[in-house]
């Protein structure tokens, strides 16, 4: 494996699952950096603040701080804020939790439930969905808004199990509006590398992405021009690698492995 | 217009709209209930019960038992109750409004709502919809309970507007679960009709359908092999009717003309 000047990981299943450091995950990480190698993560999930992120990668063994995790939700409130895409200012209503809204808002985004006033409507992972915010994001889009969001996996690896994530609030507002969705920030869309490579200061070709899932990581690092690394420690086995059309242009046991390899 | 002994009748935009009767229908149902004809009333609207709908024509000037009434909860009841499609006496998790349950419970079905235990999900018109319901669906689904849904009706119309309806509750199933509904009972499903027939204890050909939607009522009439009655009384124009593909037999101003076109 040739050395990468930046490195871009996924975090569950990619350092952790769940509580559990994937073994050897701290010391791969570290070694990285000894050797003055940028490293970002990169997470779909928009459940959860970037410094709780920052905070649980620390608690298990990789120091790290805020400004190097990028998730959806800051991928989908910089996208807003970016004046080039014509919502910057814009009053939105998010389909989502309280970590999101406080992006948007500190991306100087308006937020409002007021359909008449919603200029922007955002689906992305909410335990707390409704009726009630399924009509307002409804009203919104029959009145024309925008419809964008977060991410779209249909389910979210939990303790003992999955639970529904942003693909069941698409599916419902699509269900009942007749519009689609026009835009997903998060993987497999390249506005998250976009930003990850923005952070490292490196361009795609300097940068390798690492990850456990083909259909989002692995493509995504494709799209995006980066040389990918499959590792299976998360939800992919070998057997589904084989199965796949999807090629990493490395497979390893875990991030474990990564220093080793480029040494 | 030839002498139908049987008339199948929409409901809402057909006899009334919101709480306003449409002058003429209750003395359009009388004459013909004075020659003898059957006349059923068809919903696809799972939210009230049978009586109240009986409650409400009765209330308007068309007197009306509750038996004279079949709307998707009924249909979807008696189908899952019928022992020829596999799934009497099943334990059954529904996502939907009080007179759904009732009318399940009624037919004999045992309502839970533990996944392990669930063994078909029924995706309603549910105002009180929520991420618990949603993931006790979803939970269901993933075991493989199987499912089944009232009507598909993307939005029901309300006063002033519209709100979403069932086809929202699907959406979000289907967008976190990778499933298909597997069966929708309500219009355009020939179930509705089978039932409204069997009421009337008429053969199709003996029968007009007569409702104010092009793809449901009109094509399920047709699909059942009845003649068909567009009323403009509802939501399609004539201007909607001269663009659409779907002929009905018959176009009428309102069902008030109708007793003096089979004269």
């Amino acid at each position: 494996m040739k050395r990468y000047q930046g490195y871009i990981s996924d975090l569950d299943g990619t350092l952790y699952r769940g509580e559990e450091v994937i073994p050897g995950a701290p010391e791969a990480i570290a070694e990285l950096r000894r050797r003055g190698c940028g490293v970002v993560f990169i997470s779909n999930k928009p459940l959860e603040r970037r410094r709780a992120y920052a905070e649980k990668l620390t608690r298990l063994g990789i120091p790290t701080v805020s400004d190097e995790v990028i998730n959806s939700s800051l991928v989908l409130a910089r996208y807003l804020a970016n004046s080039e895409h014509g919502m910057a200012g814009a009053t939105v209503f998010a389909i989502g939790e309280p970590p999101l809204l406080e992006e948007l808002a500190t991306a100087g985004l308006r937020l409002s439930d007021v359909p008449e006033e919603i200029e922007v409507v955002i689906a992305s992972f909410d335990r707390t969905f409704d009726y009630h915010k399924l009509n307002i994001g409804f009203q919104a889009l029959r009145r024309g808004a925008r419809f964008l969001a977060t991410n779209a996996d249909p389910t979210c690896p939990v303790e003992g199990g999955e639970i529904p994530d942003a693909g069941a609030v698409i599916g419902a507002l699509e269900g009942c509006s007749g519009r689609k969705v026009e835009l997903v920030v998060g993987k497999p869309s390249p506005l998250i590398m976009e930003m990850a490579l923005e952070r490292l200061g490196l361009p795609a070709e300097a940068c390798l992405m690492v990850g456990d899932r083909l259909e989002t990581d692995i493509v995504m690092g494709h799209r995006a021009g980066m040389s990918t690394a499959l590792v299976l420690s998360g939800v992919t086995r070998r057997e589904d690698l084989s199965r796949s059309s999807i090629r990493p242009d490395y497979v390893l046991e875990s991030i474990a492995d990564l220093p080793r390899l480029i040494s």
